[in-house]
Parts: structure tokens; sequence; C-alpha cells
């Protein structure tokens, strides 16, 4: 069973996924396995994986575990939290714990095995996010769950183990403290100036210029004031709306458009750049909130993570926001 | 000139130290390099270095630049903030930015060019901590800066760019969020309890024994209850003060001893591991706190950190600590 437990200082949740290993030196660094030859996530091989929770045939839900998929939700095979279970919250001292209770699915995004997330037709990517609020909207239902983190990790080096292009989605019985943080600095400022502080970001960006990369009448993307890495970028809606399990049918297609084009200029800019990029958004079952607004970070790996860095949450950038979203911009004039 | 930016939301501080690159390409992943053949730290080579600014011979201080250092401290020649000029402090709109302005110091430990910091015996070790403890106190008249971050990257994946065991020092006219959030729940906890949260963990390990590496009379090293990686570890003084800066120099060895022991033993499970360090310790100049207790962290880099981690900071780890203090306590057994 793995665990939950708290750092007592930070508020810092850690899980603990123990694994078998019989040496130290077995603890040495991961480096993702990619598997070559055969791939788990292919058609055709759907009984390589859990049983599918959903999956998208001819734009419709289904869970036949048949090859005609276009997107398919599986469990992960090796998860990080199991879903059966009670949290038996429990003080250790002045410690706390919980049992590893959560989900761990994996969004399966397109049939082919070296499809590019970034080069995914807008109707296909569409039915991509549209899993990606379904399954918000599904686990919401589960009053052990606090949040749910949706993420992506393209590439190598950004954590990626299968070639075959997929996201991943991790339930969680408690909030993650980057939330609890975001939540309380942006609860300030509403409690302050009586404004949402992403809608003034996106209210200056758009005056400024100099930081977006490019949008549509219904999202944008930035480069953000602050970014911790060269290129970091974040998406978000135009109109205010603290919960991606609330966007539209009809919004779907202008999110794949900028979404798309911005990791295409990415793309186009640094070639087969290994990327991470991250669903921010409101705790399960908070209803809307006037001082939060969900987005989508995208972070490069691009530069390594040392030990200033590790002790601080302090990050050495080498390119100004506003140059990287020139790079962007000018990039894909094609 | 160097900037420094913070993200509205999260309050997180970033630098912006612009590198003139020319094509987005070159911000892709720098590899340490390793610099083969001639060694700026190494004796005899001093000029090579700009001018020190404290040296330790035959135990005493001075500025001699000649080669017949134990330890020597010199101004970083690639500075990620400069000591010359004015904060100008500055709004952008919603946004705030300063001028990179702070220290940025490298710790020469030892002459050895092959030295490695854990097999330093320890009266020379003690010393590398005096200079640690006079860095910081010179650095506290400058009114200009609010705190001073001790580190020390080993190995090329934790981010050394040189070989020569060296740490490194930056000192800062902001406080970094992971400070600010560990003052902060530590100031709750003290709130609540009337004790320091840090000394209730203290007296906690050493009643339970499982996680404790190893210690002294003066201090103690734990593997922590909510650990971001395998064999993360914390030494901390075990009377209460939280400010590395009032370290006696009686302390010193002590404090070696363990820091010592416990590189040891890591490295004797895994040879050769790659690791950071960084010193956590009161804001300069607040004077001594009730509620917070300076330590030391280490955290060897053995896991990649994925999208995961990097959007929640929340860590998945496969290593109970209590498994990595028995692994630790039994290594070394010589």
């Amino acid at each position: 069973m793995p665990e939950l437990r708290k750092d007592p200082v930070l508020g810092r949740w850690i899980i603990i996924s123990r694994e078998r290993r019989k040496r130290p030196t077995d603890f040495l660094i991961d480096e993702p396995k990619v598997i070559g030859g055969f791939c788990p996530l292919c058609p055709g091989n759907e009984s390589s994986t859990p049983p599918e929770i959903i999956a998208l045939r001819n734009g419709t839900p289904s869970t036949s575990n048949t090859s005609d998929w276009q997107v398919r939700v599986v469990p992960n095979k090796y998860p990080a939290l199991i879903i059966e279970g009670a949290l038996d919250k429990q003080g250790i001292g002045l410690y706390d714990r919980m049992n590893g209770i959560g989900a761990h699915e994996v969004i399966i995004e397109t049939p082919g095995h070296n499809g590019l997330f970034s080069e995914i037709p807008l109707p296909h990517m569409s039915l991509v996010f549209k899993a990606f609020r379904d399954r918000l909207n599904d686990l919401q239902r589960d009053e052990r769950f606090r949040y749910v983190m949706i993420f992506k990790n393209h590439g190598k080096a950004a954590g990626a183990s299968l070639e075959h292009s997929h996201s991943q989605l991790i339930a969680l019985p408690v909030l993650p403290r980057m939330i609890v943080s975001e939540l309380s600095g942006a609860q300030s400022y509403y409690h302050y100036k009586d404004r949402c502080i992403f809608c003034d970001i996106i209210r200056q960006e758009i005056e400024q210029e100099v930081r977006v990369v490019c949008q549509n009448d219904s999202f944008i993307c930035i480069a953000p004031f602050a970014p911790r890495t060269p290129f970091e970028m974040w998406i978000l809606p135009k109109v205010h709306s603290s919960g991606y399990c609330n966007l539209n049918d009809s919004s779907l297609f202008d999110l794949s458009q900028v979404f798309s084009e911005c990791l295409r200029r990415l793309n186009c800019c640094i070639p087969g750049v290994p990327y991470n990029f991250v669903l921010h958004t409101q705790p399960l079952r908070s209803g809307e909130l006037k001082h939060y607004h969900y987005h989508f970070e995208i972070v490069p790996k691009l530069t390594s993570i040392a030990g200033f860095e590790w002790g601080t949450g302090f990050y050495i950038n080498p390119l100004p926001p506003e140059e990287a979203a020139q790079f962007l911009r000018e990039c894909l004039d094609n």
C-alpha cells in the first residue's frame, strides 16, 4: 500500500510508493525505459493495459476495449496511488500520514504510435481536452478526493517512459502545496483589489503585447513575467473561469488551436524539445471561485535543476520572457 | 544587469540572468562543462579567479592570494547577481522587479584537486564551516541583503561545473519563497504549541530511533519523515538555534563529524552519488527566533523530476526513510 506523508513544517505532501529494491544502488537515477518494439498503448494491444475506463470512438464514449478508439483512458499499470481502500488518516507523534488512496490514469491521446501531441489535428485534439474534462467530472464524485492533477511528460528528459503520446491524471486525497499557495496568493489579491489576479494579468499582457505568444477569441498563450525556464508558457481562458471541469464543448476547439499553435512554435524554435505541461484548476467540488482562474503551464525541460533551485524554490533563467515570446512569435512563419 | 522578478500569484522570485545566445536552440540543456586539465581553483592558479574575499592560512584569515591557503573564498567569475548598484525596485503594472543586486561567491574547500568533501579531515572541514559562518556574518552588514543561501552541488548530475570541491554562496535582496514557507509553518506551530517544531522533531526522532542516521553530543542527522528523494538527510543542532551565524567555534568540529559521517555513509551506500546540500537558516539580522531552527538539507540526485513534481511540489519517493536510515546505519561498518 503506498503512503501519503506530510512534511510538518512546509505542509508538503509526498508519496512513498515503496518499490522493493534490494540494494541502495538500485535507487540510482531511473533513466525512463522507453520500450522499443511492442507498445502497450497501440491499437490492437488493448489487452496489454488494464481495461479502459472510457474511450472515445467516433467522438462517442464507450468501454468496449476494441481497437477503433480515437482517445483511450486506462488505469496506470504501475500506479503511484491505488483506488481501493480507506484513507485511514493517522498521526505519528507530530507527523501526519494516510494511505496512498487515489487514482492514476493514462490518457492515450492518439492511436498513432509516432503521433506528436502538437501535430494532432484540432478536431482530434479537442477530444483529448474533452477526455480531461470528463475524467475530472467523473472523479469529482468520489468524496475521498480533493484534487485531480492532469499533466503530460513529453520526451525522455521530461520523464516520459513510453514513446506513444499520452498524458496522465492523478486524483489526490489532499491539496498539493503548489495549488494551496496559488489559491492563497490569488485570494489575497482578490481581497485587496476585488478582482481576479489572472484576469488582470491577461488584461495587462494583451495591452503590453511583448509577452503574448498567440491567442484567439477564447484563449491566450503568454510567456509569464517571471518564468522558471526559457520558453515557459501559460495558456489561460480569456473569460474568467476557475474550473476546467466547466469548460464548454464549444471552447474545446479554441483551446486546441492555441495549445497546438504554441507547442508547434516551441518545437519550431527548439526541435524535439522535451516539456511538461500541468493543468492548474480549482479543487474538486469547490464550486466556481471568483479569485482563481484555471490555466495550463508548459515548462520546457532545458536547464538542469541544481542545489540552489532545490533549496530555495528560486530559479535562474538566462532568457527574458519578452525575448522568448519574440522567438516564439517569429518562428513558424509558414 | 541581471534582474529579479516576482511571480505575482505565488510570490516566487526568479533571477533573469541574461546570456546573449543567438538562437533558441542555444538554450538546450547545459551539460555542466567539467573543465579538464587546467583548474582555476587549484593552488598556484590564484590569479585565474577574481581576488580572494577571504582565505584561511594556518587557520587564520588573510587575503594575500598566495598559494598556501587551506580554504579560499572568491567571487564567482560568472555571477548570477552582481554586487555593485542600487536595487531600483519597480512596479510594471501589477508586476514587481528589481535589479539583480547580490553576492555570488565560491568557497574552495580544499587545495587538493581530487579531494572529496566527505573525506576532508575533520579539523580542515571545520575551517570550511567556519568560512560559511564568517561570510554570513560579513554579508549580514550589507543592508541591501535579506538572505544568504549557502549550498553545494556535488557531481555533474547535481549541477557541479568544476571538479575541484567547492560550495557556493548567494546573498539575496529578497527572502526565498521556501524560507518564507518554512518560517511561516514553524511560526504557526509555535503559536499553537509554544515550542519549536524542529526541537520537537529532534525529540521524537531520538525517541523513535528508526530515522536517525548518526549523531553526537551537538548534532543529529536524520532521514526526514517526508523525504523528497531516497536517502534525503537533514542535519540539525540538538540545542535550539535559529541562526547558523551564531555557531560557536567549539561546535564546528561536532558539525563536521556528523556531516562527514553521514556523507561517507551515503557514499558507501551509493558510491559516487551526486548530491546537493543547502543550509536553511534565519533571515539576515532577524535576531534569534524562538520558532525557527537552522539545519542542512542533503538531497541526493537520484530520481528525475517530471511533470507531476513540477506542477504540484508533490514528490514520489520509492524508499521509506526508515529503510533509508537503516541502509545508512548499516553501511560503513569499518
